[in-house]
């Protein structure tokens, strides 16, 4: 591995789940930890998923890698926070789900003190907190890269590596589009999953029931990603705002598209959709 | 148990795990099926998950027990066509996702020749086929059942107690009533997951990208009731229209609440209308 001493900023469960996994690969440097819940450190010192952190972005000072495992919303703070304290060589990387503008954001903020390479690993849990940590969350998962003009071909190719190295298929791809794709098979489900949890919460008023007594294993799977972190979605919708109200719209089209089929009572249409759309589910590996 | 020839009008997943769980906890009659594909039933003798059956009506002849499991729209006719074989004393009950106004219809087609006992597996999966019954499957499920002022007091507790040997909890509902319920719960997800997954195939087209390639675990989950029978769901849309259309509505509203709040990037009420989802979404068993 390239990196002696790498630094995780945001120590939930996807930033853990990033430290837990350098170890588990056989990485023998250190690796310390920055939230600003120092509980969350503290946790994950005990779990020996870290080796050291707390609230002081200082545990920058020496890395020669730093990722960014905040919600995306706050990406311009953490920046201007640890830049005090890179060190020459050090590179920052990231693992949000928001990519696009927020990548040119990141370089410009750091430029002339660390090349940024943006990274998006395509692995996760409807869980949160360090805590939550996951083994080989990543192995088999593919992780996007996002260079752009400006990158640094050699910790590019660190970061790449790094990624490889932890058993990912690393894709690279342009970061606008990068967030056109996620608003899609992401961002959307997410969205979704919160509004129909919501509207079957309005929903057990008017039919004078708690709904969610009987729901079965389907509308678990359906709803599991609608337990997903509050903060880190909010900020995910925001920053890609334009892709996802557009995902949202054609969404919004193929849902009336099968109203009309239904109050028509369209025996033909209804079977014809249902059916295209399970061949287009039964390509999912 | 009460039963002595048990037939399965209907040898999909469902009547075909109805068979398999009656087997397994030890029903020693007769399990006969009837299917419109022979191969179905040919299927299920081989499996051991009935021992005979046919495509001809005439295997209800004798059987103290006529289990529907077909799609709900052809119930009518299946009423129309078991009905000669009807034995005296023999009970029909079923195992569809539509309650309400079919229930009447069922008690009104069988009325002076057998009681009829609506009857709702809370239990099942994505897939479809006799090859693909599930063993326990309703062990721990609940099992609505829906009498109505009609209803055969004798028939009701033996199907009852039926459900309960199958290791389901059984719960009364009037039919009307279970049908705004599970328009909500079940039917209204599996309508999204079909809609998403039809949306995404037409914003493959707009980004360029076959966007089924990179999907996650998350959209697995979510979609997964997307891969599910498209004649079954487009019976249930059509028989259960009224209440599922006003579920869309439901949702459409919570949805469009979001995508407001997406709009104006309102952090806060992003944030809280996330939080409230997944508070609800917590209290899911």
């Amino acid at each position: 591995m390239d990196f002696k001493k790498v630094c995780v900023v945001g120590l939930g469960l996807i930033g853990g789940s990033f430290a837990l996994n350098l170890k588990q690969k056989g990485f023998s440097g250190e690796v310390v930890a920055v939230d600003v819940n120092p509980e969350a450190v503290k946790k994950g010192i005990e779990l020996g998923i870290v080796d050291r952190g707390g609230t002081d972005y200082s545990f920058v000072k020496g890395c020669d890698l730093v990722i960014i495992a905040t919600p995306v919303g706050v990406y311009r703070e953490v920046i201007e926070k640890i830049t005090p304290f890179l060190s020459k060589g050090a590179i920052v990387s990231d693992l949000g789900s928001v990519k696009g503008e927020l990548v040119y954001t990141c370089e410009r903020l750091l430029k002339g003190r660390a090349p940024f390479v943006g990274g998006h690993p395509i692995a996760g849990t409807e869980k949160s907190g360090v805590e939550n940590s996951v083994e080989n969350l990543f192995e088999g998962a593919k992780f996007i890269i996002t260079p752009t003009e400006n990158s640094d071909k050699e910790a590019l190719e660190k970061i790449k590596k790094l990624w490889e190295s932890l058993g990912s298929e690393v894709i690279e791809m342009d970061p606008y589009h990068h967030d056109r794709v996620f608003a899609a098979v992401s961002h959307l489900p997410h969205v979704v999953a919160y509004s129909i949890v919501s509207a079957i919460g309005e929903l057990s008023k008017e039919v004078g029931e708690n709904l969610f007594e009987f729901t079965g294993g389907g509308f678990r799977d359906f709803t599991r990603i609608a337990m997903s972190d509050p903060v880190m979605w909010r900020d995910i919708c925001i920053a890609n705002k334009d892709n996802l109200l557009f995902s949202i719209k054609r969404f919004k089209e193929a849902l009336e598209k099968l109203e009309e089929l239904i109050e028509r009572e369209d025996r033909e249409g209804l079977k014809v959709f249902f059916e295209k759309a399970r061949e287009k589910r039964s390509l999912v590996k």
